[in-house]
């Protein structure tokens, strides 16, 4: 059974299942992936933990993980970005595969992009913070958002998780156009709430925007589809 | 923690933790309802069961009931309208609340419509078979599509779990609109793969077509926020 540690945000683990099941081939109930998912959006906030202004939320995701553990999870993803700072420490933990969306992000992009493409990255501020993304795609050029761009781009962010889906679109949109138009390959969507606000019908250049969260899903299905075991009851 | 017994579709299960996020006021993650969702898609076809011709899933869903109890749900929900035959089989091994969907849809129905109104009901052949829209909807005149037509719909339901939702919707929307057309004052969406096809912007009435499980989620929502002791944690 696939656990899935969610809520953060909430609306990123509903669309992370659906990205699940869209990438499930399957002619009725029975063929999708068993799920386990545990949507607490009580976690602290990731971001500002990094930033240092706010509550360590480690203890809540460890917690987290070892609910979905006993509950029945034999490989457990985290459809968050800025959750993956604590990977390392959450791996101490885990019993189970525990998923990186980050790596799963890497690995498509190699199989995408030439080595030194230049990817722009979005993110939020904590993401960039970590160095994260630039630290996982040490083969590509990595381009961040100019300042006052990343200040729009936290609006957008936040705007997200309000449920002002509008005013994301324009803020994010704004921000990866912009380095679009600076010559970036593609930009990497590095934060679940950005593919909820950029949906394909409105962004310009559908196919110059990688989404990690698709990538980790398509990960997962391919291990489900692939089990044995160690995954598989 | 309100937990979710899921996967009776899978794409339901997902529209239905949808249903909670937009009923609720949250201005960031943390003031979401925290969840636990068990997405159980293997557990055996309700309909075939009841029909006879299918293995008896009553206790892969009481496992399931246990599995959300264990992992901390103070109450849980069932998105899943022909599951809701064995509610009181279910509700016998249930230490929680088990909220159910035709109660949530009753209630809400009893605060729309006169006593006497004609609804006309949208189910599996396996949920009619059960007569539970029929006991639950007394002060109603229950109107049922004729038998073509039940075929019909049942062929809109498979197209919604297999993912063909245009199918779908032709489907449906055409056993509806009969409905409506007979003179029934609403339609109750019955089965949760429904209102995934009839999705709003493709109905031609839609303050007349009725959806038990968005009821079900705000009778969740509404239980979350008065929450004491007993489901508060």
């Amino acid at each position: 059974m696939l656990g899935i540690l969610g809520g953060m945000g909430p609306a990123a683990t509903v669309d992370f299942m659906n990205k699940i099941m869209s990438e499930t081939v399957a002619r009725d109930d029975q063929e999708h992936v068993p799920m386990i998912v545990a949507s607490l959006p009580q976690i602290p906030d990731r971001s500002a933990a990094i930033l240092g202004n706010g509550p360590d939320p480690l203890p809540h995701m460890i917690r987290g993980i070892i609910l979905l553990e006993t509950a029945g999870a034999t490989m457990i993803a985290i459809p968050c970005n800025t959750a993956h700072y604590w990977y390392p420490e959450m791996e101490r933990f885990a019993r189970v595969r525990l998923l990186n969306l980050v790596h799963a992000c890497s690995e498509e992009l190699h199989r995408t992009y030439p080595k030194g493409a230049r990817l722009g990255v979005l993110a939020t501020r904590a993401t960039y913070h970590t160095e994260l993304y630039r630290r996982g795609l040490v083969d590509f050029e990595v381009e961040y958002p100019a300042e006052y761009d990343q200040e729009l781009l936290m609006v957008g962010i936040a705007s997200t998780k309000s449920g002002e889906i509008s005013k994301a679109r324009s803020c994010i949109g704004r921000v990866a156009f912009r380095l679009l138009d600076k010559g970036c390959d593609a930009v990497v969507m590095a934060c679940t709430e950005i593919p909820l606000a950029l949906s394909k019908p409105s962004s310009r250049d559908p196919q110059r925007f990688f989404d990690p969260t698709a990538a980790l899903a398509r990960k997962c299905v391919h291990l489900w589809n692939a089990r044995d075991g160690a995954v598989g009851q």
